[in-house]
C-alpha cells in the first residue's frame, strides 16, 4: 500500500491492474465470457484488461463505453420527457449474458462533479428510470448469481475533482498513484498480497459470524445510532464465492466486512464522516435520524436536494440494506485521499447503506423474497454506501439479551 | 460534391455532417431512441450527431463502441473455441430496441486490412457466429421496419489504406475531404442538395419500376451476366420510406437505384471491377461464373480463401440478393479514390451483391417468407455488394418477350 514502491513504470502497474481485475477480481474461468463496462476515458485499462481476459481464456470480451460527454450533451439539449427513458433493451441484453454465464467487470472512474450544475429534477429522473431498467442486471449481481468485479481508472475530470489545486497532468498522476497503492498493485507480488488480505478479512468475519450479534451500536460526534442486524445474517468480506461457483473478488480494492441488517431495526441519529458523490453531486455533512427503521429526518450542508430526491426514489431507499465495518487505520484512510468515489471511500471507513440489501449475506442460500422480507432485508431501486466511521468511532456488538461487547474502540478493532 | 468547395473548417464540416445523418439520414422523429455504432476513433464524430440527435428532440441516445484493438487482441491471444462465440445478448437487445421504435445509425469506418493477417478459418468462424447472432435485428433493418442510417467516419488506420503513399495526418485530411464531398457537406445548403439529389434518383427507380424488366444483362471485359430480376420487383434508390412511417436515407452517400433479383436466374460470368473489402482481408479481382443461379466457379487474385468462406457461409451466400446500376460518371467514381469500403464504393459502380436480398424491393407490401422465397428473394446471414460496372459496362434491360432495350453504354445512362 504504498510501502512497497518500487520502480515499475506506468504501462507495467496498468499491466499489473489488468491482470489482477482478471484473476482476483473475476477470477474467471476458461471460456467464460465478460461484459466489461468502462468510460471511453478508461480505454487503455480496457484493452490491457480485455488482453488479460483473452490469456486467461475469454470466449469473448464486450465492452460498453459510456461517453459522459454524450450524457452531458443530453442535460443540456434534450427535451424535458426524455429523462425518463433509459435503455431497458441494453440492461436485458447484460441480464441475458449474466444468465448466460458470463462475468461482469466495471471500471469505475466517474466525475464526481459531473452533473453538479445540471437540473436536480432531471437528473432524478433519468437515475431512477435508469435504476428501474437496470433492476434485471443488478439483481443478479447483488444476489452472486455470477462473479463481477469493480476497479478504477483514473481520469482527468476523477483527478481534477479530487486534487483540484494541481495541475492537470500531476493530479491524474496522483490519482493513478493512489488508486495502485489502494489497490496493492506497487506489492511485491499483488495475487499473492491480494490472497494474504483475503485471509485477514476472513478471519475477521469469521470472528463477527460467530458472535451472531442482534444489533451494532455505532457512537461518535453526531452519531448514536443504533443498527439492529437480519436474523441469520451473515459477514463476508473480501474474496466470495458467486453461486456459479467461482470465488472472485468484487471489489478492488476492498477493507470492509459487510452484512445485511434488518431494515426496520434502524433506531437513532447518524452524522456522515466523509462527503458522499452522488451521481454527479457531492452531498456534504449529511445527518439524518431514523425512527422505526426509516429516515424521517435529513440534512446535509450541501446537495440537500439531491439527497431528499436520492431518499425519495422508493419506500426503501430511506432505509438500511447495509452495514459494514472497516478500521480507521486502513491504508485508503491512511492515503488522507477523499476519493469522491464510493468504491475507495466506503473503505476509508466503517458505512451504511440506505436501498438494496445483499440477499446473499445469510447463513441460509436461497432464501425466497419472501424469507429476506421477512427478515427485513431491504428492497430499493438503489443502494448507496455512505461513510459515518472516523478515528473517534466506537462500535459496540449487541447480543440476543441486549449485553454490549466493546467491538472498535477509537474507530480500530478492540482486538 | 467538391465543386462547391467552401472555407468551411473542419469541426464546421464535422458538424454538417452529423446534423445530416440526423435529419436527413435518420429524419428523426422527435421523441425517438436512437442506437448508434462506431469505432472508439470516431467518437467525436459521434458525440456532434449525438447533439444533434438531442436537438432533433431524440429521447435518448446510446453508442454502442467498437475498438479494434480488441478486435485483434482477441485473434492474438484467445483459444480456439472462442472464435465461435458472439455476443447474442448485445444483438438481441439491439432488436428489442428496434422493436420498440428506436432508429439506427452506424459510423462506418473498418480498418480495411484489420484481419489480413490473422487465420481466415478464425475470421469466418467469428464472423458467421456473429451473422448468426446478429440476424434477428438485422431483418429489422433490411426490412425496413425502422429508419436507420449508415454515415462515414476516417479513422488513421482506413485512411493509411486508402492513401498508403501519404504521411498519417494528409492521408487522414484526405479521407475526410473525400467523406465531405461524396455526403455533399460541401454544397452551399447540404440539406437542400440531399432534397434534389433525392429528387434524381427517384425519377430514375420510377423509369425502371415503369419498364417491369424480366432481366437485366451486364457486359464488359470479362463479364456476360444475366441477372433476373424477381417478379413484382421494385426498384429503389435514395429516400425510402421505413415501415414506420419515417422517410430517411438508409445510406449517405448513396448514388445507386437497386431492386431484388430472382436468385434461381443468375446466369454467366462476371468479373469484379473493384477491390472488395470483406470483413478486414481486400479481395482483388473476383471472376465468378453462375449457373443456375449458384456461383459453380469462383477465383481471386489476392484474398481468394477469404472468398471461398464467404461464399461457402450458406447455401444463400453463392447467390445473388441484390442488383444496383450506378452511372460510371457519378462524384464518387470521379473522385478516383477507392475507399475500400461498401459505402462508397458500390456507390462508384454498377454492383451485384451475395447473399441476403431486401424484401422490401417489392411492389407488394410485406409478402410473408414463403411468397418471397417463391419469387426467388435469397436468404442467407451475409449480404455483401460489389462492383462489377466500369466505363465499359453495357447493361441491356430485358422485357418478358426477351426484347433488349439498352440501359447503359459506356458505362453511363443511355437516356
Amino acid at each position: 500500500m504504498g510501502t512497497h514502491a518500487t520502480t515499475l513504470g506506468f504501462e507495467a502497474r496498468l499491466d499489473r491492474l489488468a491482470e489482477l481485475a482478471v484473476r482476483v477480481g473475476l477470477n474467471l474461468a476458461p471460456r467464460q465470457e465478460v461484459v466489461m463496462t468502462a468510460s471511453v476515458e478508461s480505454i487503455d485499462l480496457a484493452r490491457r484488461i480485455t488482453e488479460q481476459a483473452y490469456k486467461a481464456g475469454a470466449s469473448l470480451v464486450t465492452t460498453l463505453f459510456s461517453d459522459e460527454q454524450a450524457t452531458l450533451a443530453r442535460y443540456r439539449l434534450a427535451r424535458d420527457e426524455a429523462f425518463d427513458t433509459a435503455p431497458g433493451w441494453l440492461f436485458d441484453g447484460m441480464a441475458a449474458a449474466f444468465r448466460n454465464g458470463a462475468a461482469r467487470l466495471a471500471i469505475v472512474g466517474e466525475d464526481p462533479a459531473l452533473l453538479a450544475a445540471e437540473d436536480p429534477d432531471k437528473v432524478a429522473r433519468a437515475n431512477r428510470a435508469r435504476s428501474a431498467a437496470y433492476r434485471p442486471a443488478l439483481e443478479l449481481i447483488t444476489a452472486s448469481a455470477i462473479n463481477w468485479s469493480l476497479v478504477a481508472g483514473a481520469t482527468p475530470a476523477w483527478a481534477a475533482a479530487v486534487f483540484p489545486d494541481e495541475p492537470p497532468e500531476v493530479a491524474l498522476a496522483k490519482l493513478w498513484d493512489a488508486i495502485f497503492a489502494a489497490s496493492r498493485i506497487d506489492a511485491p507480488d499483488p495475487v499473492a498480497a491480494w490472497a494474504e488480505h483475503n485471509a485477514a478479512l476472513r478471519a475477521r468475519r469469521d470472528m463477527l459470524n460467530a458472535r451472531r450479534y442482534a444489533a451494532l451500536h455505532f457512537r461518535g460526534p453526531g452519531t448514536d445510532l443504533r443498527v439492529g442486524l437480519a436474523q441469520g445474517h451473515a459477514w463476508m468480506g473480501g474474496a466470495s464465492p458467486a453461486k456459479n461457483g467461482i470465488t472472485g473478488n468484487p471489489n478492488i480494492p476492498t477493507e470492509e466486512v459487510f452484512t445485511t441488517p434488518d431494515a426496520r431495526m434502524t433506531e437513532g441519529t447518524v452524522t456522515a464522516t466523509k462527503p458522499l458523490s452522488y451521481q454527479g453531486t457531492l452531498i456534504r455533512d449529511i445527518r439524518v435520524r431514523f425512527a422505526g427503521g426509516r429516515i424521517v429526518e435529513a440534512s446535509a450542508a450541501t446537495g440537500s436536494a439531491v439527497l431528499d430526491r436520492m431518499i425519495g426514489t422508493d419506500e426503501g431507499a430511506r432505509m438500511l440494506g447495509e452495514v459494514a465495518l472497516v478500521p480507521a487505520s486502513n491504508p485508503i484512510a491512511r492515503s488522507g485521499v477523499l476519493f469522491l468515489n464510493t468504491l475507495f471511500d466506503e473503505n476509508a471507513a466503517s458505512h451504511i447503506a440506505l436501498g438494496q440489501a445483499y440477499s446473499k449475506c445469510f447463513v441460509e442460500d436461497d432464501l425466497t423474497a419472501e424469507q429476506l422480507a421477512a427478515r427485513g432485508a431491504n428492497t430499493s431501486l438503489i443502494h448507496v454506501d455512505w461513510m459515518i466511521g472516523s478515528p473517534e468511532t466506537e462500535v459496540d456488538g449487541i447480543d440476543a439479551d441486549g449485553r454490549a461487547e466493546p467491538l472498535m474502540r477509537g474507530g480500530e478493532w478492540v482486538k
